[in-house]
């Protein structure tokens, strides 16, 4: 149960760190907005309970699909969230961002298509039908978690510290009851828990619980003041940049699908944040004479 | 040279059709519109040069890059036409048409992308400079070729059957040309080329030129009421058409990657055909009550 092990050390970290940042706030003048009513700090551990049921459908998965095939599934996700997003935060989205959406998504997968060469080959339409309906449900489970996440940090304006201790003390508790569960399963053949906590800990791995804290609470923020798509894009900008990297750093090899799902991806960005009047306007004409009057009245696009 | 043989008869057939049906519009009321000016007559044969020259370049492409390769750089087409129709027909076209143009493009290559297990991989990047330089200015060539040929549809209200006699003409006296060409080249080893005219024709074969020689009908017919622009739309829906037939009729394997690439050719297609109010304006909401107004009024979208 590694796993558990490095979702618990990131945890702490961004309890300590947010509650070191609440503190310095109730320093502060006036003093953070902190709302600790039962009816509201309850609904605090949903996003825990749903992470935790989607960790269970995602090794379930697992056991149908081979890696690969999960990765590609995972861009489902980029489509729920918009869904659920449309369903549970009541936000209006135009034709065009749906289209941005199902884009970016379309887009993120290119990028990730084998390449002729590559080990597993052809391997995408050859699982059991239970690996993709899975698939699909860890999909929803991970864009419900972050939509309720974004309702949870926009339903009142508490301060963000507050709200990230709340979320992440239950987060806490949920991966203990687990570490837990584990050892009683174990029989504590290898002792409890909490004197594993810092067992086969490098410099390494200290760096990915860091990398690892610090997404969590950026992750909070863009929750508070922007919304989900935006964390979708910006998830599928960075794994495109990574790739890119990837090339110069090691020797990852540049191939056709990366350029053209980096293509759609911008396409795709540009979609959904232009204004539209900036997506849909005809260029203006320096000079307005009738000439250019008539041309631009037989033009198609100008029943808008 | 069996190429030119190929291209040969459908230009003949067409000339024969062509004639035969401006021989019928002859008879009607009100005859057909016919400019016989040597001024307009004279422009004719430039799409058969443009084209002759493309021919050219294509071989010299070839000798530099793979098939597959080619195939891929043709893609390239849909983009200089989209910019040769605004230059030289001075069609405006808002940044979303743009940006399906060049999705379009973006999707026709997703789809011909080599699955792994393929033959002949990662040569995409590997051949001399000179091949893609050859290759852009063969996409140039033939979408220059297209541009003038809409252009010489529409500049004036001639009968399109008059229009066809003209271009098919021009066309089969350059075959004709190149042909003798040939025969001059190779000392009249094989005979003279109307002699080999019919030379392996089989019922295929007849097929093929009948094929070729509908093709250039509806072209014709598309420059003169439609546009380049839907031109390219339909030859790369033919396309992925062909790509889906082959896999019920042939043993062509799904890929993902023409998954995707159709998924993205539909929403280019949607994008550019689409009336630009229906892909901008947020869903009508059913009541419109100040509570309504104000949700729209937080929304990012309203800023048009």
């Amino acid at each position: 149960m590694g796993n558990t092990n490095m979702t618990m050390q990131p945890s702490l970290f961004l309890l300590k760190f947010s509650s070191f940042l609440l503190w310095r706030e109730c320093q502060g003048v006036p003093p953070p907005k902190m709302t600790t009513e039962w009816r509201s700090v309850r609904l605090y551990p949903i996003p825990s309970i749903i992470y935790l049921i989607h960790n269970n459908v995602q090794f379930a998965t697992l056991t149908y699909v081979d890696t690969s095939t999960y990765q590609i599934m995972g861009n489902l996700k980029i489509v729920t969230t918009g869904i659920l997003f449309r369903l549970f935060l009541k936000k209006k989205l135009s034709n065009l961002q749906w289209m941005a959406i199902v884009l970016l998504a379309v887009g993120t997968t290119t990028s990730q298509v084998k390449g002729c060469g590559e080990a597993s080959c052809d391997s995408l339409f050859s699982f059991p039908i239970q690996g993709y309906m899975l698939g699909i449900l860890s999909a929803c489970l991970s864009a419900l978690a972050g939509v309720y996440t974004e309702f949870l940090m926009k339903k009142n304006n508490d301060s963000l510290y507050w709200q990230n201790v709340q979320l992440y003390t239950f987060g806490a508790i949920f991966n203990m009851a687990r570490l837990v569960l584990d050892d009683f399963r174990g029989g504590f053949e290898k002792g409890p828990w909490w004197q594993r906590l810092l067992n086969g800990y490098s410099i390494t791995t200290w760096l990915v619980v860091l990398n690892l804290g610090s997404t969590g609470l950026l992750v909070s923020w863009l929750m508070k003041y922007a919304d989900n798509i935006v964390k979708v894009y910006s998830t599928s900008m960075a794994m495109l940049l990574t790739m890119v990297l990837s090339i110069f750093l090691f020797t990852f090899k540049p191939t056709l699908q990366l350029f053209l799902g980096i293509v759609i991806c911008m396409l795709s960005l540009h979609m959904y944040f232009a204004p539209p009047s900036m997506l849909v306007d005809l260029p203006l004409t320096a000079k307005a004479t009738p000439e250019h009057l008539v041309e631009v009245s037989v033009d198609r696009r100008t029943d808008s």
